[in-house]
């Protein structure tokens, strides 16, 4: 197995290139990989200023990395999410990956600032975990972009990522997330009320969509960082990964198939899902709460606040998913004033 | 396990629509599926002939049985494919049920009246077979209902099928498929030249849409209608059934996933696909050998004829398709006027 560049000893081969690699010539594989679609999708501008959104994981590293590789002035952020070990292994590897480049890493912990964590709020909420967590990371991000005054937020969403999540949309044809579903976002200005004339959103933009994760890994064992491995233990059995399963049972066949499906979307379908062009922005207003856009009176971050903040912290392994069991029993909230008992909860709530 | 409707025994639990039927409800559970799905797409109108298009496997019985049942003048139609002995169990099959009804069964076999079989021109146009088995069946079906006087041709193709068409369809977001994907296909009439103001494309109509083939077998079980339970040999390892795999995969933990998929296209996305109302029948002309319509000159089934038609037969166990070999050594063509040494060939061709 030889490189396709330099014909040395190739160390992974990418079925659907139809090419094997060097280690340095992965390595510049994937950083063009993110050249090129920061080029294609108009991205980033030279001198911007990113927040590139870190989990720990291989994703959020490897992009960070690559971004400072490429000169970008990438700073970090990082979400404490309260899932036990595996949220106290995700911040280990982010700080340590902060340290070892010297830059800044932003930490919110959700337990301390906001008084709750994800275990507790997928308890609480009788959700799916993922339905708090994300929503509890945009809003966070979002803000901390706009507040640190950056230009652009990057996150590592990576092929596989993006195929899955089309693919969930097109099994329920949600044509108003097919519309929304690009590898940019664009940043919205306030229209009117509070905000009004102001950055609402930050521009959004996932420079890892011509890679999937195997590359990322790689990348990441090649330049020597550590990233937490483990897959996120209250993901387990949700939706997202078995869509993945399925379309990588159609990846295997058909090398280069989640590229086709993707980027052929994106050339061919996108379009016609987009919204009007009446502007949408028109129904945003700011949150009474936090000042945060929302098409409502308090924004969905403030009222998951309000249903969750102040219960006592419940435990992962009583909220993992159970195949078949959706529903179960809501923890009760502790009276206003009272302490709380979990040893997670070292702070009263930021709002 | 009850019954939905009478409480009494049931024999089948349909997940997607959480409920269990008797075979006597079942049946009509079939039934009102399939007058749904005529109703809702203005599939057929009382009185029309029809010419269903049959193979011998469970949907297409299953369907001109239905059809019977519910008062439909419905005659049927077989190609023989010349796949050894999974065409010889077929036809027999749809023989077999032709005069158990006491219904027209009109035949064509490709050997005898075309000069060639599915498994020759497999090897020959070196594709697979499913490209020139489903270009002559389409071609001839249609062909045998404009000539014999039909209102409209019905075919087999369930919930499953249509379902895994799309998936493949939205994963090469072929948009010029996407928006013909419709359970009727309008009748088209000649717009200049030879077939000006006639009909040169039958109205296609799929009424089993509502039913996944565990249901149209089920349904043929409980008939006592005799039909062929193997796949086609050639099929195997073939990109539809592929499809099939992986969104069995979801539907098994998501029930109804596969309907929502099917139905949520039709209802909020097939249009968007659309072609412009210019009408592409403009394009369309007669075919200088059959009169058939055609965007070239010679339309795609004589083409396939002039290819294929006089080889030698091929056997189908030469032919299967293999893993990983996509491309085989194709056979010699014998000199005009020499006879046919392969024992299925028995009479010139008809063009």
């Amino acid at each position: 197995m030889k490189c396709a560049v330099c014909r040395g000893p190739a160390v992974i081969d990418l079925r659907r290139h139809n090419a094997n690699f060097c280690a340095d010539h992965f390595l510049k594989f994937c950083r063009d990989q993110v050249v090129r679609a920061i080029d294609e999708h108009d991205m980033i501008e030279p001198g911007e200023r990113v927040l590139v959104a870190v989990s720990g994981g291989k994703d959020s590293l490897a992009l960070w990395d690559i971004l400072l590789e490429l000169g970008y002035d990438a700073e970090g952020m990082t979400i404490e999410l309260g899932i036990g070990d595996y949220s106290a292994a995700s911040t280990d590897a982010a700080v340590a990956f902060a340290e070892r480049r010297g830059r800044t890493l932003g930490r919110i912990d959700l337990r301390r600032d906001y008084d709750y964590d994800i275990p507790t709020a997928a308890a609480v909420t009788r959700r799916v975990p993922c339905s708090s967590c994300g929503l509890s990371k945009r809003h966070l991000i979002d803000r901390a972009a706009l507040d640190g005054g950056y230009d652009v937020v990057a996150t590592g969403h990576n092929l596989d990522d993006e195929a899955a999540v089309l693919f969930g949309n097109v099994l329920h044809w949600h044509t108003d997330y097919l519309g929304r579903q690009r590898p940019v976002l664009a940043e919205r200005i306030g229209a009117r009320g509070a905000g009004a004339g102001t950055r609402v959103f930050p521009r959004k933009v996932k420079p890892l969509v011509r890679l999937n994760e195997r590359e990322t890994a790689a990348y990441c064992v090649l330049r020597r960082i550590d990233y937490v491995v483990e897959e996120c233990p209250m993901a387990e059995g949700n939706r997202h990964l078995r869509y993945k399963e399925a379309l990588n049972a159609v990846e295997a066949a058909s090398p280069g198939a989640k590229q086709a499906f993707y980027f052929g979307f994106l050339a061919r379908a996108v379009d016609r899902f987009a919204p009007g062009a009446d502007g949408a922005d028109d129904d945003l207003r700011a949150c009474a709460r936090c000042g945060s856009p929302t098409t409502g009176d308090v924004c969905a971050f403030c009222r998951l606040i309000d249903q969750v903040g102040g219960h006592d912290p419940v435990p992962v392994e009583l909220v993992r998913p159970r195949r078949g069991s959706r529903r179960r029993r809501a923890p009760t909230k502790r009276p206003s004033g009272q302490a709380a008992t979990g040893a997670r909860n070292s702070a009263g709530s930021a709002t």
